[in-house]
């Protein structure tokens, strides 16, 4: 810093640090290497290497979901911001976005398109690779010019953590150095919600009441964009204040507290236990806050739910009943609701219980021994959970069995079921464990992952290991991509991944081993009583020390909840097939 | 087959058998399962499952350069295809391409937005990845019409062929099973290659044929254009008729026969051996066959070939001296070159060896005991070699490192140093070992990969395990990524990766232990002494089982010739920077 002015690297860090951001997750490259000299040069601010981009991309959407503000991710030009792309992408779908931070050539080499290493013919652009990422962004500054500079970085930091959506900063390596006016960093980024209008917000707040008010089985549906738009303490407030029957989504599962007796389940329309759909549709009023209608977390499109009935609270829009209101953010709406409702709740006549009994789940096997099956170790491994748990459960059989689950009080639950990209969690949980350090949460971190997915991403385990993290980490071992063999082709080749692999080996292989110090536990379960053992292990619950549990299970045994969700979608195919049909016969 | 017709999705394998192709790289899931379902039905072809998508790009690429044909690619919709993105991406900057065949959703789908997993808002369009790859590829087939899919999927792979550049063939999965006219599979593709104006070929034929005739000092200049193109056995037989003294690049070493006395060294402008540039440079004819003009493959553009001295065969032109022919392919135009050459040497003064002496690589470090230092390694390793092997020398050091060697006849090289992605080789020697399979080669296929490129890549040692391959892994171990560090940041944090990886235990964890019978060997060297008794032990150089060396190498100590690029660059940087200060204050 000369005077009042901030290197352009040490500015935009300074603002990724007012964010309350302490580390700063990445690669290096060639192209980003004095921009990450300025992580040094900011107090607090630590510099974290993952092994690959794509999971450094996993890693900020894990630390995103659990830390409410979005990650800073640095890549390097073309090789790194490219092989990030589907993590990115991921973040993108699910509103778990991040700062990515992309080094580029100087521009002096941009401007002669100079065919540097990275750089493609046949015209050597070197903005091409910006333009790819389009899709998948919400906003992007490409720092070519040192008069914007500093407002481009605010605006995009800004777009980020009201947008929640992913954003990319390109930085060419000359720029590193450029001067900025360091006064701009007295006055904090405004990344407050508002709404266009106060009036239609008045009116939106009003009629909501009034419908709260006035309803005769008012029920609260909990979804995923409340939870990733900073709206969970909110909603629990709302259900707590309320006492409605409240559920959760595939997506959402944790948000609204299961312990309490107005926890009604996890509803993914026919694809939920029995009572949980027509609980939730039968209810004249239906607080649907943040909803995400993808096929997995719709049970395939098979929720029933009249539009009459129904107050849609989204991070672009609300609905009340059949009008709708674009552009309007469920944030400062729920606020003044709960506000409203925590401050004269006999007004509203709160709370409300329903006279219809609380939906409770089904036991769905009662093993004590024997094989390990779908129906028997979702449940099982709630019950292992313990209040303030953090659970990632990756995509494929965990995630369509965790539902079966009770969760205890406050589990931060990651899954990833509407971009559902394999592998997914590995990275994520690097990112959930960096997170939950900043935030000195006390629950463990737990890790449901299949073997064939663990193959996608295994790496990462060695930085949980490098950086001294000790989560505990279950290996479904199931001989395959089980959801897709669920899906098509049980007994086709292309669902076999290797059986080689020796799990018990590989926490020693990433570090944890005698000579190293780092302690590391292995175990395996292929029975009822062996998986007892483990569970009911204090040590192991302990979570001190990074641990391993594998679970053998049977190679065709899947979740009910996956096969009934691949019933809905063939159902839909046919149907569609048939329309298509008929549309070519008359067309 | 029913009658006269096929499906789709046979149609499509068969095609690709057609180039003999015995191998379908890729990763399955949900999209794509129906089309794999095809595999199957043509005799011949066997699926090969990948661990992620960018190791089945990287196995797709380094596939295509070892058969000198397009590997075959399949992922699955969005989180596959994207995962592949840059393994796709080398593959198009190094002309190295694959068929990339992506499994979509079912038209209907597409045609409704349905909002899928995998699926992005917020308008729904299907398609928007299909946009995002489009600057990395040749062309691309986008199946939805039933009437042209025949055509379209014909068309690519011919382009692909011919343009050595990935093509994308993306399939909606109710589209695998449309039937297609099978008539059309008795007219095989035609992939040759002809230039588009024969008596312009003749012209540009018989100036080279006569400059060839009257030059004094005439060279050759063999690039990896050449070699990926399909011009690696013509540019031998160019050099064996003429003698004339031959060069080859960085990326296209082992592309003229090292043990010849006509072989001269890799020219790297600057960053070479001495003697190896004036060589070159003072030559009044250089037939540069097959250019490609990187910085890392130019020295840092520190070639000072003068204009009146080239013959340039390129892929997409030819240059005799100052005159440039556009669109001209040197494949039929070296092929006639050679032939004439060949058939009438004595009129071309043929053999014609040079007066000068042959540059002889000096020695560069002859130590006999102590540590393993970058001066000594290279040149050793390049003596392990033996003629026919298949050597993948990764990003890094090692590729900076191989070019101090002198190879064996017919050595196979892969290396990326234009593209430069780190972890390409790990999953490049995937490909390069299903391919040497496919083609019963007899030699041994080395990798040399540093421990953090390793990192990024590591599952796919568990495929070579899986599908029972036995290559010779070097391990370069100097605790962290030290071509960053030669490059800026040396004791950064930045440039370290976990050092807690062992090795030694990688192959076990991966699948060669005894309980599953199949062998390998892990070994380390510290010091000159423990490498010679591994490279020199019989076992290990036998390659009967796969086996690991570990080399473990000083943190600050750099191949001569990375220091030197980066001395190069960093001039350009400084003269490039005062160029634009100028420019500033001028204009």
């Amino acid at each position: 810093m000369s005077g009042s002015t901030i290197s352009m690297g040490r500015y935009l860090f300074e603002r990724i640090k007012e964010l309350g951001t302490e580390h700063i997750l990445g690669v290096p490259g060639d192209f980003n290497l004095t921009l990450l000299d300025e992580i040094y040069k900011v107090p607090g601010l630590k510099w974290v290497g993952c092994c690959n981009e794509l999971n450094g991309a996993y890693a900020a959407d894990g630390y995103t979901r659990i830390k409410g503000s979005p990650a800073a991710l640095i890549t390097t030009y073309a090789v790194g911001e490219l092989s990030a792309m589907n993590g990115v992408a991921g973040a993108f779908a699910e509103h778990a976005g991040m700062i990515h931070i992309v080094g580029m050539p100087a521009r002096q080499m941009q401007k002669n398109r100079v065919m540097l290493h990275h750089t493609m013919a046949p015209n050597m652009d070197h903005s091409i690779y910006i333009q790819m990422a389009a899709p998948i962004r919400q906003d992007h500054a490409f720092l070519m010019e040192d008069s914007t500079m500093a407002e481009d970085i605010d605006r995009v930091i800004v777009s980020c953590v009201q947008s929640r959506l992913p954003v990319y900063i390109y930085v060419p390596a000359d720029v590193v150095s450029v001067q900025l006016d360091a006064k701009r960093l007295e006055t904090p980024l405004n990344t407050q919600i508002t709404n266009p209008d106060s009036k239609t917000e008045d009116r939106i707040v009003e009629e909501i009441l009034d419908l709260i008010g006035k309803a005769e089985n008012p029920t609260i549906l909990a979804d995923i964009i409340a939870l990733r738009h900073g709206g969970s303490q909110l909603t629990k407030q709302l259900a707590e204040v309320t006492q409605f029957p409240s559920y959760s989504t595939p997506l959402s599962k944790g948000i609204i507290d299961e312990t309490k007796p107005y926890y009604n389940g996890c509803f993914n329309g026919r694809v939920s236990f029995p009572g949980v759909a027509d609980g939730l549709e039968s209810s004249d009023l239906v607080l649907n806050i943040g909803p995400l209608l993808s096929d997995s977390n719709t049970g395939g499109f098979t929720r029933y739910i009249k539009p009459e009935n129904v107050v849609r609270l989204g991070h672009d829009f609300c609905q009340i009943r059949e009008e709708t209101f674009d552009g309007f953010h469920f944030l400062p709406i729920l606020k003044r609701i709960v506000a409203e409702l925590e401050s004269q709740p006999q007004k509203f006549n709160l709370p409300r219980q329903s006279a219809k009994p609380k939906v409770e789940p089904p036991v769905l096997n009662k093993s004590t021994s024997g094989t390990i099956e779908q129906s028997f170790v979702w449940q099982r491994l709630g019950k292992f959970l313990k209040a303030d748990d953090i659970l990632l459960a990756e995509s494929g059989t965990a995630q369509f069995g965790m539902p079966d689950s009770t969760f205890p009080s406050n589990t931060r639950y990651i899954t990833q079921i509407f971009w559902s990209s394999i592998g997914f969690t590995v990275g994520a949980c690097f990112g959930a464990l960096i997170a939950a350090k900043e935030l000195k949460h006390s629950g463990r971190v737990v890790l449901i992952v299949g073997e064939g997915s663990l193959q996608m991403t295994v790496q990462e385990i060695g930085s949980y290991i490098r950086y001294g993290f000790k989560p505990i980490i279950f290996v479904i071992n199931n001989d395959g991509y089980a959801i897709e063999r669920a899906i098509h082709g049980p007994e086709q080749g292309y669902n076999d991944v290797s059986m080689l692999w020796d799990h018990q080996k590989m926490l020693e292989f990433f570090g944890a081993r005698e000579e190293t110090g780092i302690k590391g536990k292995s175990r395996s379960a292929k029975t009822v009583e062996e998986l007892e053992d483990i569970l009911t292990d204090e040590d192991f619950a302990s979570g001190k020390e990074i641990q391993l549990c594998e679970i053998f299970m049977g190679k065709y045994d899947y979740p009910w909840r996956l096969s009934e969700q691949i019933n809905v979608a063939k159902e839909r195919m046919k149907q569609a097939a048939a329309a298509s049909g008929a549309a070519s016969v008359t067309g």
